[in-house]
């Protein structure tokens, strides 16, 4: 299988077999792949090439290594369609998934200069600030920090909101989410993210700021959250208009 | 400023406190920050804590440390939208960049699973292959793999690629593109990515696969780009639809 007289190196030989059998399905999600030993066998290749070509497959998110027991093809990721204003509750339901929220901090703060330009008010006024780690069939996929800003936000404080957050909006404050703005970066996950998401050092994450307005065109959120980035696929429809 | 006698860990009120100056633009972009001695000096602290606020700082993304220079507020990335489809070149021209593209590999391949299914023809049926590192300002920002498949393609093989690649399909083919579906992930870069993006050891990148049709709504190009996390912004706007 592996040709040592190609030009293509042997760890991008192996790395591309290894890949066409995750694509074509013929090794599914959740499969324990060979470990570096059997490769090494299979293939008469050094530890190090194997190593190498394993290692360019957890990098790109194919595989995934679980300590102790061995390198697995991952999961499919939840994906996320970017061109529709949904929440994380019904997002979850559509797919099958039981929402959940562990909340973290619920509380007045003074809005620091990217809220406040979000929200249109000066840097400093109040906004409440709702914190929650969200899970999908309690696993925690993602962390978000809502700053609400609107007449008569001060009620959230008093409120359950381990549940739909825009639903609860919509019926106890009659705000009724319309549209949004949406800005998505790759970056590494912080000590605090890696320990919420039970992340490993060194692992990436979408990063995502979102400015929603409600049916008069008002923002009434600006939320900062973080998304793993081994279970997230975002997916968009583009048109040349 | 850091008031030793709070709740909260000394680290986090230095890496808010820089958050600040950064997000209220009293540093701008490129702004060489204090060092971590000069942190330490100022206010007090051990290097271990200047050192966890500066790391989360570089984790999202808002400074970069050079080596032997510092660390500096990082530069605005490039914003690019996610709901129109445009080429590189006329993406970067619109933001007053040069656009440009150093060609890796333009060949015929056989088509691997995830090409095929996207361009609705069988695994290893032919494909043309163009490789591309895209350039903004003369700098690599992305890594471009275009799988082509439509009636003539073969005579890409002979032409300049240096360019609009959309712009020469429409030009030469009569191909024009209409819609695209586009999955954005994030990972890790590759060892072979991080060379070519000149990037460091644990980069995050967006991942992004594209599919893209043309006026008849035939699937004409299938793309793997990668990004560089720490230049790259990409926006939606979200509708309650």
């Amino acid at each position: 299988m592996v040709d040592k007289t190609s030009l293509t190196p042997i760890y991008s030989q192996l790395k591309e077999m290894v890949r066409e059998k995750i694509e074509a399905g013929v090794w599914p999600p959740g499969t324990l792949i060979p470990s570096e030993r059997d490769f090494c066998e299979q293939f008469g290749i050094s530890r190090m090439t194997v190593r190498q070509a394993l290692g360019e497959l957890v990098s790109e998110g194919m595989v995934v290594r679980e300590k102790g027991k061995g390198t697995f093809v991952a999961q499919p990721r939840l994906r996320q369609r970017l061109t529709r204003l949904t929440g994380f509750s019904e997002d979850m339901l559509a797919r099958g998934k039981q929402p959940g929220a562990r909340v973290l901090r619920v509380e007045r703060v003074a809005a620091k200069p990217p809220a406040a330009r979000a929200l249109g008010i000066l840097p400093g006024e109040e906004v409440i600030l709702i914190e929650r780690l969200r899970l999908a069939d309690g696993e925690p996929v993602a962390l978000e920090a809502s700053h609400l800003h609107f007449e008569g936000v001060e009620r959230v404080l008093s409120l359950p909101l381990d549940g739909s957050l825009y639903r609860l909006l919509t019926e106890t404050f009659d705000i009724h989410p319309k549209r949004a703005q949406q800005e998505i970066e790759a970056t590494l996950a912080t000590a605090r993210e890696m320990d919420l998401l039970k992340l490993e050092t060194d692992a990436p994450v979408l990063r995502n700021r979102r400015t929603t307005y409600d049916a008069e065109g008002r923002p009434f959120e600006y939320a900062e959250s973080v998304y793993r980035g081994d279970r997230y696929t975002f997916y968009a429809e583009l048109n040349n208009a």
